[in-house]
């Protein structure tokens, strides 16, 4: 069983168009207690705020692509981290043309932060790794959308092999943290244990890989085959198939098939058109073809599993 | 009495931190039906529909400077728009910085608008008139802030002259036009009237000055004189006066002086900082000062009136 956490927290379940009480999208990921933003929609803030989450903590935001739905509350963030005395680095992963943008308008309201903001450019490619620190490596998805869209994955860092529960009293104190790096054991009579005798193996690490906005875009499935929980955007029903062809877009059905092909843990449904009044219309669209699926929600929690 | 309505919603009443159930700032400006806005703060969109209004209703936005707070919710409302189907102009007076931020936004979301969006410079001076249509006369003021920044001052179109209750039978149905615009009345047996003696003058004309953010400007009084409505920023208390001199803002007593010298109708205090629980202790400022005060809140609705 994991013990750390690996949770997702969806502040904003709408589309491009802000409707029904649905906010813009951004993600709030929380692994064994670091803080990643993914998106930031206009009101971000505010979502955090509400979901009583203290935005500091943030130390890393990646950003999909350049449409105002999935960006427009960045500058407010940045803004407000640096009135609320920040220190601490931030830094902000997106397209290209973010830097220029976060720059121009910092300038104009001449801002000068107080805290070190680092802004990288991404390319929307897959498989490459933009980030990697004691707890997550994460690596980008080249969506397919109307503008240079990126998605990404988040893989925990593997473990550390576990005890076995039988042996932990014959294993010295001193000699744990070796053991559970790999090390056999030598006892003072000169008898060993092999470490595969000692420990079991390490939990399963989990990830997490996240598609919005995007087509079908069955390239995908070699970088997200079986990652435990699988966000992938449903803004149509199967009616407006073509509207989604049209817009780059998915229908809920089309989401689930890739998560069906890609063999992944769970599905989380979220990105839904102002034009249904309710998602569940989506998800019954979805579960005939991908049993393990859920319904994102304003303020919603979900944890990531594995597929093991 | 004015039979049409002049009123001012407050959208948000907060300074530069969003806190405490502030919204950043933005106000919609009522003149006749018409409707103008003033600021555009983070989430001002959703704030809009929070207050039951169709925000297509606006044709002109009016960007006091380019501080996050006052103008970050203007390219997700424009997007919005655009994505609601509006085909009818738009008009955006700002900064000269704030044209590339919106052209470099909209060129990185690759969005093509299908409404005519023109966006015209404005220079922090005062007594500039910007804008003039049927309802209305829009003039600039030059506050004093860290960055440039301009106020607005809304001056209703003089109304025609009214009819006396008294003459109004005397007065043939398709003379009523002319008589209303100036003329005297000659009647068929040769007898005439003079104009003096069928009309009242027009109602005066009601104004309403829009002060945020600034310090305590009294070169502003000349181009404020005897506004119906004031609306002044007061983000602190006398205690804080030394902070609201460092970051050029004003203190609640200070909005209440420049009010009490421009001898205006009614003072409307806003931009509270969010140290303040609650705006009564700044309220409690300025009353002592100019008694005609009102705070601001969100979603407030208030009617412009003339001091005469």
């Amino acid at each position: 069983m994991h013990t750390s956490l690996f949770t997702i927290t969806t502040l904003g379940t709408g589309a491009a168009l802000p409707a029904r009480g649905r906010f813009p999208t951004s993600q709030l990921v929380n692994i064994h207690d670091n803080y990643y933003l993914v998106d930031c929609g206009e009101g971000t803030q505010e979502r955090l705020r509400a979901v009583g989450f203290n935005f500091q903590r943030i130390g890393h935001i990646f950003i999909s692509h350049l449409h105002g739905d999935h960006y427009l509350g960045l500058l407010g963030l940045i803004s407000s981290m640096h009135l609320m005395g920040r220190q601490t680095p931030l830094h902000v992963y997106g397209p290209p043309e973010l830097k220029p943008i976060i720059d121009l308008q910092l300038r104009a309201s001449g801002t000068y932060l107080r805290y070190p903001l680092h802004v990288r450019s991404i390319e929307p490619t897959s498989g490459e790794v933009i980030h990697t620190d004691a707890h997550v490596t994460v690596s980008t998805l080249a969506l397919r959308h109307r503008i240079p869209c990126t998605g990404f994955v988040f893989r925990e860092q593997p473990g550390q092999r576990r005890l076995r529960t039988e042996r932990v009293s014959d294993i010295p104190r001193f000699k744990r943290a070796a053991v559970k790096q790999g090390e056999d054991l030598e006892f003072p009579d000169g008898t060993r244990m092999t470490n595969a005798e000692l420990t079991l193996d390490p939990m399963p690490a989990r990830s997490y890989a996240y598609c919005s906005d995007t087509a079908y875009e069955p390239a995908l499935i070699p970088f997200i085959q079986g990652v435990g929980l699988l966000y992938h955007e449903a803004t149509f029903t199967t009616a407006m198939a073509a509207r989604a062809k049209e817009t780059l877009h998915s229908t809920a059905a089309q989401a689930a098939q890739l998560a069906k092909e890609a063999a992944v843990g769970q599905l989380l449904l979220g990105h839904f058109s102002s034009r249904y009044k309710s998602a569940d219309v989506l998800l019954k669209e979805a579960l005939p073809v991908f049993p393990r699926t859920l319904l994102s929600y304003e303020g919603g929690s979900f944890t990531v599993g594995t597929t093991q």
